[in-house]
């Protein structure tokens, strides 16, 4: 099993963070993992939906889209189908349970934090690389409020699979669709679990595979959460 | 930590499976759990999507769905509604996924199989209970078309949990409500792993809960499969 | 004309009515008319549409559904097309007109009275059906809320039509299909009409054959009647 | 019971019908009936859906639609709230079934006609008024093409209903909107029912009641008809 | 260039304005030029939209709708479509924007002005038709409240264009479909510009043509704006 | 009148070009303009619509669309929302007729062009920098694939407009939304017209104005085209 660029089985692809690449939103980073390009804003708006007005509470939302050319093929828009596609709404689902495992919001108060993940440009792992954005960006955002204590760990996720017989650490698009079986993991920053969704593409697994991809996706997550205690830090306005 | 009726931490509720309970689908169950109820049934149809026509292979879809007054407070009705929530949409992948991996499409040959899972009364884990019913539904309906080989193995779902710090089997509604993690794991019958969905709904979790939640999981899913088999063999029409 | 099952022109199919089939909606009932099921669900609401509010009188709404594997070929599930059918609607609106004219919004108060009427399995007359079934979960929800007086009166219906030149009471599937006249009567307990809906399928019919059919009509819902009677006092809970 | 500019309770109100009002169908007609206009069309397409062709049969499609101001207080235009209202969807249907009653698809060949109903101001009736234009409209196309014998009688429907205790012919909208029982009759030109839909708006309705009803009925379209057929005759081109 | 029925380049097609065409809304006018027949409506409501109240000011919202058969092919209807499409939203935009630069809101006060624009009939220059025609019947409703104050000027509308090199004043469909430039222009009483939108069908154009095209298009305004200024005053109720 | 960062009323803001920013699309350009950002892509994909196979003739389809964040206050997501709003459909088509004026058809081919322009951030110009960045993006891709006489000419926009009584190019989203005429040119590599959009967002203009705004609409175009021409021919993969 040789890995494009000369990658091991346990290594991650380049990470880029640009923290602030957008001067408007109040919180941005443009998120790079290789090819895959996803720019995460965050928005903090005064309130939160009628139903949850005086209790002191506040609310989170997140939103996934692949521009339509960031696929390889181009993808119909979804905003000219009329309607967002079954694994874009299975996407922000887990976006938005990650980021509110770490969230206290009684700390956030009567808020609103929107958190907007489209990806530029796909090329596998985007769903990990949305959640790992959507933290940096919606963490300069509190900060800059003044609610830093609205997240009360840091959140980075990763997928794992098995490749032609090896376990293999965050996958390329090439490499996704042709494994056995896949795994997305989520992680705080203390090293416990958020979310574990493993599934058998191919054949169904074993429970030792489950746990030495497991060992890869802690590595991995471990590594990612280094760069985003950096991005999170930097050129703070 | 006592449940409901006595039951043991890793004890299933009562489950009945009445096979055949339609006399106009394919392949049809009645499948509960405690106090839910799903109506599973199987449509078999000549011919798959335009796409995969002239390459010998089939098609499956599943479909989901709560009726109304199938919850404690009614649900809005999706129809009425115009479009399928998030966590339908969910579910439903879910279901196609787990019962796509036991499926041999060329033995299907050029044939649509629909699942169609009707949540007739929930009291948690109706989205296990849809799995294993929408198995029974489309054995029947595939060994009643001479197509028995399209299945390679039998499927079982189940929900695991922890609440107020003990993992439990089959969380009923009131549980699943209060659960500090939550779980559905999918298993063939020859015991190995299709998909794993752990969330932690309130706090983080650690892989020695992972672990032993995985336990119980199996402990389930074999249960469950031996009523499944009963149930595939009885009252051939 | 010889009918399935050696059934006379003017009998009804074999009637089965379970009241309470569910535990947790307010009121309940799995209605059956030979092949036909429909499951009917009553929801008792606190509150009414915010244009009736403070007026002192109450609400019902209807809705009505056909399982996607109800119909012995598969239809397409409606909260996937994403629009309810014009069938459909017109059925529902059909269903609420007939329960209103029985209804004392005044007693109901500002509640709203939801009946779901869910076709399992259709084997022609669901309409029909459905009503007769709304009536008896609504009527069971109502005495467990102490609202008996909010229906001033029972409610049935039947279809009856011309098949070969012969007026049939209760038409089946096969016989709806080849009627050149198809008529909907929906009675009051005390015998007065509530709604004629009487269609030339194929030819044009006169004023005598519609009294004829009035007539059939008239002795099925008497029928039906007396076994909503005894279901609405079975089993109370 | 006094009526509006002292009509007797058995008279129709002032009929006009403006043959070939528009010049680009391929049949037109300004329908008024009191205060109400419609304005019908027809369209004759060569082609059918694709499920139908080949089998040398025609097709037809009758649309409806109120004007956002016809009515006494604006309506919200269906095509900017995304979709059809019931009421619009159950009056279709019926304009399509009186129609087709009388449409010999085998001499209509495989073409589709449409028929456009445009309430241009409402006074009650509508409906009834967009079925008798239909049918002008419908005959005056089908002639110009060479195809009359596709109709093969004419069409005429009215509204009768109880108001204050009084059967009266042709309601407008402030008599329908104070009705006990209101009733939609569609009948041939030979005299015979197509489709009768009686529905008690405030008290259920005895069969006497519905044959004094019929009589008014039968007297109106009988009227009507008269005026058609001058109007189908008039103004060739 | 010969224009059908020997019109000259710089000539309007007949113009035919009927203030008081409907009784019910509180303004119309059916305003025909040509073969292209519009019906505007004007309604007035108390109230403004949620976001404006208290503000003192008031609020238009302008509706334009092609009925199906109003063109030469018929066009599906967008209600049964289920969405505007791309043309209509552009065409109401527009005709909003042209009356609003004549509104006063808040001589408007807080009400909301409707004006429906509805194309009976197609043959060219429409949404000019729309805006000369939505003029006429708004002021007839402003002037019937005692709100003639909250338009401050008259609007006019003309499309103008190049055919064949020869630019020309109000262009029908069939030398709209062949034009090399196409432009609208809307016009106040007084001779100012309001909206200027000049397209290039087929080549680019130079300032100079423009200027042309300009010039014809004041003439056009300023004779319309004779036959609407007599529309309004014309039949007072 | 002062504008921000010292500009003169006849300058552009500071412009930023990257082409190819994106390697998997056929062609791409980050294109900036001051603070608004846009991102451009074209995609060919070999095929046409049904309609219009066989006929050796090409197809270009524009979109548009503001990501939430791009806005000062985050705006709702149209995928979510369900449809595309207004203003995003007019825009989408000015983008497609500006780009189609300049497109050769028959060059390029039964193939299809996709032009999507995703505004990463807003601050007024958005739909003129869509025009400028589309034709980067879409030159560079027919470059590559051979197809470089498909587009005959090269196209720019730009927004003028009147603010405090002064004519300004290019205005920011601050002028925007203060002023009193706004205009938007499409102009031609050889300096024609393609589109004029001038609307008077407050009081009426005159032709004079018009004059000038054009004069400093040329400018600027001829300025950007020069920009452009680097970026198209920069870089090449």
């Amino acid at each position: 099993m040789s890995r494009a660029e000369g990658r091991r089985a346990d290594e991650l692809r380049p990470l880029g963070l640009e923290p602030n690449w957008l001067e408007q939103p109040h919180g941005s980073v443009l998120y790079s993992q290789g090819k895959t390009k996803v720019l995460c804003t965050a928005s903090i708006e005064e309130g939160v939906p009628r139903w949850l007005v005086g209790k002191g509470r506040g609310w989170m939302t997140a939103e996934y889209s692949l521009l339509p050319a960031s696929t390889g093929e181009r993808t119909q828009r979804e905003a000219s189908r009329g309607k967002q596609g079954g694994r874009t709404v299975e996407i922000q689902r887990l976006i938005g349970r990650a980021l509110r495992a770490v969230t206290d919001f009684g700390a956030l108060g009567e808020r609103t934090l929107w958190l907007d993940c489209d990806v530029l440009q796909a090329d596998g792992g985007t769903r990990c690389a949305a959640i790992c954005g959507a933290y940096v960006a919606g963490k300069r955002a509190l900060d800059r409020f003044g609610l830093s204590r609205a997240f009360t760990d840091s959140v980075a996720a990763v997928s794992v699979g098995v490749v032609g017989g090896t376990p293999l650490l965050d996958l390329d698009y090439s490499e996704d669709s042709t494994a056995d079986t896949d795994m997305n993991v989520v992680m705080t920053g203390d090293g416990r679990l958020i979310e574990v969704q493993a599934t058998a593409e191919k054949d169904p697994f074993t429970r030792e595979l489950l746990g030495e991809l497991l060992d890869l996706a802690e590595r991995g997550t471990r590594l990612i959460g280094a760069k985003q205690a950096d991005a999170v830090s930097r050129d703070l306005p």
